[in-house]
């Protein structure tokens, strides 16, 4: 059970000790009418006499727990809220996971290059290059090369190549290994105890035990983490079918019904919303504007507008990216009109947020073509420019950019980004509108922590629609808020409460800062080793300093008390103020039973979490009515 | 009063209109005696006609309000308390920055080297070549070079190069100019509205309108920010000698009388120790170890250490480095001998503090010679050399180094480095109580954010405590603390203050993380503008965002919300916790005052800043009786 050792399969049992698998047998059988429902067992054998040590009910596979679920429902064994909570949501998510094309992995088994099957530690379909050690899988990696790390167990030391991998195969460990446990909080495929293959470190190679196939570094493979199949080359994913995902459906149909939280989907792009209208979102509770700047068309006149010397210069690439910008939220506004209305979800649009040199050529690289030519010598020209870009990219390098100029501070600095950014979220709302749709824009101000910048920043934006309000001679609504997402923030969100019409929680950030943690750096540095646990001196034990990764399941101690602190203030200075959270924590399980608990009206996670949000969203509602009572 | 003239002198007025000024003379007069103070007149005068608009205790030179304050006690006109509440710390600060040399200063004037005189608009001396504008002062100042920026008046555009100035000399403003403000802010010497000067910009020069003389970039110069003397050429700076200022040693002795705070002070260097304790500090509230590993014998076995491949290898150089620390720890408790009692004041050690990469070349130039080296050619051996650096260095870099790998993070991850310190504190301490002295050692922790953390730490101190005291034969006493410098800790300080028996709060890294505002980059690219204000189209009124810098005085909203709550928890868990400060803020007076009012037993702030803050803190135990009443 400790998870240092791979299981034999029963059957080595019958053949082993046939009395005491009998005996096993009827046992477990008795069990399973008991309780109605499928057990784990816990058994030991000493000097041929069998003990049991435990029972429980026991997991399955996703599709299955869902099928009987629903089944059980229809032959009327178990009521809809029984079906709901039996279900584990972490399996709706295995359900939507990408996996292998089914015809395309049969043409591999019969190809032979089915090479071994191994522990399903945790689940998705991953391909990549075969690589033997961590560093160089890091390499590889962070050089844009799909990678499989592949060791014969793995170790604190190999995080940082996991880190960057795709998947993970290990030939020995079973499912609570260290290369399991890390990558299920990774959320990365992992083939664990893989019996099946030698791997030879030295050689750069794995061998397959009862065959003759090699497979050498740098050849492609790829592993199911759902079932623990491991084949030589590429099979191509496919993203499941939910349409086609019947009982699941019927199944988060009933879960609507349970929860109290709204469920919206972080989405960018018209495409990502439509994905998440089909999964069941009702409203986008985030859609970031800065990935719009980075398309190829649209860069270089960022990179102008971001380099430009004067107001005008930067005024005038600004008036080239109204008419993207207006289009971009003119199809988000298209692809959230709900099916059964006609009107339009809440849509959330944050204005600009990242740190501006997040759009411009890389320090270093310049740095090593400045060098490259003054080295060469010549290039007068090339390096004159190169030269300039160079200063330029320099003077906005920060030392710690996440605390940096960014989030609501540029459009306080340069208030011409801010406007352009207002006006073409109006003018694409008034233009969606004429065709006699009912919307509901919300504009939200990124890393506010002082009351005076978002006044300062609605100030603004009421000016831009006080002016298109003018140009169409009637209003334009929209509603104005804000994230909450740095420590002052939720300790002063009484007076930010009474600026803005709605909070949305930055868990992600706020996890950031309220424990010091760079979301960037902490993970590979010391972060997973504090939740795998630090080795002590002298003991076998190892000393776990966080239970859980906070940037996937929200620290209630800590973080929690700031978003409690910051709904009650908000609530208490305006009674109106619409509550949700747009952190990866939106679709994470345990977190939402908090965000129910502490009364957020919804949750926005990628869209296809947003199943896995409206069934945990029902269990929090269904467990926290039982509390009530 | 808006600061936007220089003011012309009173004698102005006598020649211009000599009736109203005798008028003006004969008020003046009565309202002296009236206050029996100096007075400070404002006035206006409408078709010959004078108005007399405010009147209001005067501002003195720092050394005049003190001896006047000092004299009348001593004439029986005010009580010592009085005397102590009179005088503003911020004129005690200014009594002990650096001055010019008074013999050079007078030989410079025969010289005929005094240029012209300004305001004084924020006090000390500084030398430097004179640049004319901000960007190549920041160029220069990066650089190594002391500059003085001079310009015809500042704007917000001009503080990136402010940043980096010794000093700043306008010909135009007031003293509630931009520049005289942000000056002041910054603690840089500041001579304004020096209209003996003309700046040609474009020539980058000034000339003095009354004579020959022209100052181009690059010549040196020397500005009093005290008196507004623009001096040509280095005039050598001296320190004040407190010993010698004796009215102001007396009013500290009352002033120590009525304050409730113990004042500490920061210090790395016996010879900071020794300094602050002429200056009435009463213990060393932060030691940081780091600096004394940067030092020149040290710093290459501090780079094997880090570098180690294994822990073998890292033990080694950690070795090496023990006799350097324990010496450096000696050094300290030897300075920290109570002259009255013989026996030593309290002394607290944070354990290593900064990211590692801080030790290492910059990342940056190992990649333009690497660059440099494979551009041209050959250079093999010491290609691959600067190669395995880079990669090196590269291998620690961090997005965030402030919210990375650093604090206890650091001796958690490699346990080796804590236990190194912990013993060189515990043998230091050891050497000098058999010497017949009673010691305070204190061990802190820094940048904990959970209780685990800590908990962890104490394991491995005690540990090496026991070790000690088995070596020795008898108990090793200390005491174990941790600094509350991340929201998170002073959210949960009430488990933390369980484990802790002093907590030191860092109220630099507090702000930082409690604003999200890097301290590296946020004055810089927008802090300072929101001090300042920020324009408003259409508008001549600027929008402040902040009242004041949070990095000076304490943000009492949000900070200092952390900071109660800390207290409040700290010693409900713990009621013989111990509390401290030891950020910028303990010696900020109007913080002191906070700090006072929340009920910390001590704050500590820098050397020079120990007499400022006897002040503050006697006055806000005296306003804070009177509150009471």
């Amino acid at each position: 059970m400790a998870g240092i050792r791979t299981p034999s399969p029963i059957s080595r049992l019958e053949q082993d000790l046939p009395d005491v698998y009998r005996q096993f047998q009827e046992i477990a059988q008795r069990l399973e009418q008991h309780y109605h429902d499928m057990q784990d067992l816990e058994f030991t054998v000493e000097k041929g006499r069998l003990y049991m040590l435990q029972t429980r009910s026991a997991k399955r596979t996703a599709q299955a727990a869902v099928k009987v679920a629903v089944d059980m429902v229809e032959e009327g064994l178990i009521s809809e809220q029984e079906a709901v909570k039996r279900v584990d949501p972490f399996q709706v998510y295995q359900l939507l996971l990408p996996r292998f094309d089914e015809n395309q992995k049969k043409q591999a088994e019969k190809e032979g290059r089915l090479l071994a099957k191994g522990l399903n530690a945790s689940p998705g379909a991953a391909t990549g290059k075969a690589v033997f050690d961590a560093d160089r899988a890091e390499q590889m990696g962070k050089a844009g090369t799909p990678v499989v790390l592949v060791r014969p167990e793995t170790s604190p030391d190999d995080v940082h190549g996991m880190l960057v991998a795709k998947g993970v195969l290990t030939a020995r460990g079973g499912a609570t290994s260290h290369a399991a446990v890390v990558a299920r909080g990774l959320g990365l495929p992992c083939v664990a105890g893989c019996e099946g293959i030698r791997v030879s470190e030295a050689e750069h190679l794995f061998r397959v035990v009862d065959g003759t196939q090699v497979i050498h570094e740098g050849d492609d493979i790829s592993i199911d983490g759902a079932t623990g199949e491991v084949f030589a080359g590429i099979i191509a994913t496919v993203d499941p079918d939910f349409e086609k995902e019947t009982d699941l459906r019927k199944l988060l149909g009933w879960a609507d019904k349970f929860r109290r939280l709204g469920v919206w989907a972080n989405a960018d792009y018209p495409r990502d919303a439509q994905r998440a209208v089909i999964f069941g979102a009702e409203g986008i509770g985030l859609c970031r504007t800065e990935h719009m700047f980075m398309e190829q068309e649209r860069l270089p006149i960022v990179q102008k507008m971001i380099l430009a010397k004067n107001k005008e210069d930067r005024q005038a690439a600004l008036d080239q990216l109204l008419p993207f910008q207006r289009g971009d939220f003119r199809g988000i506004f298209e692809a959230m009109v709900n099916p059964e209305t006609g009107d339009g979800y809440p849509v959330v649009i944050r204005l600009i947020d990242p740190p501006l040199h997040e759009f411009l050529p890389s320090y270093e690289d310049l740095l090593v073509e400045v060098t490259r030519l003054e080295t060469e010598g010549g290039h007068e020209q090339e390096l004159r420019e190169k030269r300039e870009m160079l200063e330029a990219v320099g003077a906005m390098r920060e030392m710690n950019p996440m605390l940096g100029l960014r989030g609501c501070r540029l459009g306080l600095i340069f208030p011409e980004i801010n406007v352009m950014q207002t006006r073409a979220i109006l003018e694409a709302a008034r233009e969606v509108a004429r065709e006699g749709k009912k919307l509901q824009p919300k504009i939200m101000i990124p890393l506010v922590g002082h009351v005076n910048e978002l006044r300062e920043v609605r100030r603004q934006l009421e000016a831009v629609a006080q002016e298109i309000t003018a140009e169409a001679g009637s209003a334009v609504e929209y509603k104005f808020g804000t994230m909450i997402e740095l420590p002052r923030a939720a300790l002063t969100a009484d007076q930010i409460g009474a600026v803005a019409q709605f909070f949305s929680f930055g868990t992600n950030d706020l996890t950031q800062t309220t424990f010091g943690f760079s979301r960037d750096d902490a993970e590979g540095k010391f972060l997973l080793k504090y939740v795998d646990g630090l080795e002590e001196p002298g003991s076998k034990e190892k000393v776990k300093i966080l239970p859980v990764n906070p940037f996937q399941t929200l620290d209630r101690e800590g973080v929690g008390q700031l978003v409690s602190m910051a709904v009650e203030k908000g609530r208490a200075a305006n009674p109106h103020l619409e509550l949700g959270i747009c952190g990866e924590h939106g679709g994470d399980p345990d977190s939402i039973e908090f965000f129910n608990e502490v009364g957020l009206d919804y949750v926005s996670c990628s869209p296809f979490r947003v199943p896995v949000a409206r069934l945990a969203a029902a269990q929090a509602a269904l467990s926290h009515g039982e509390k009530d009572k």
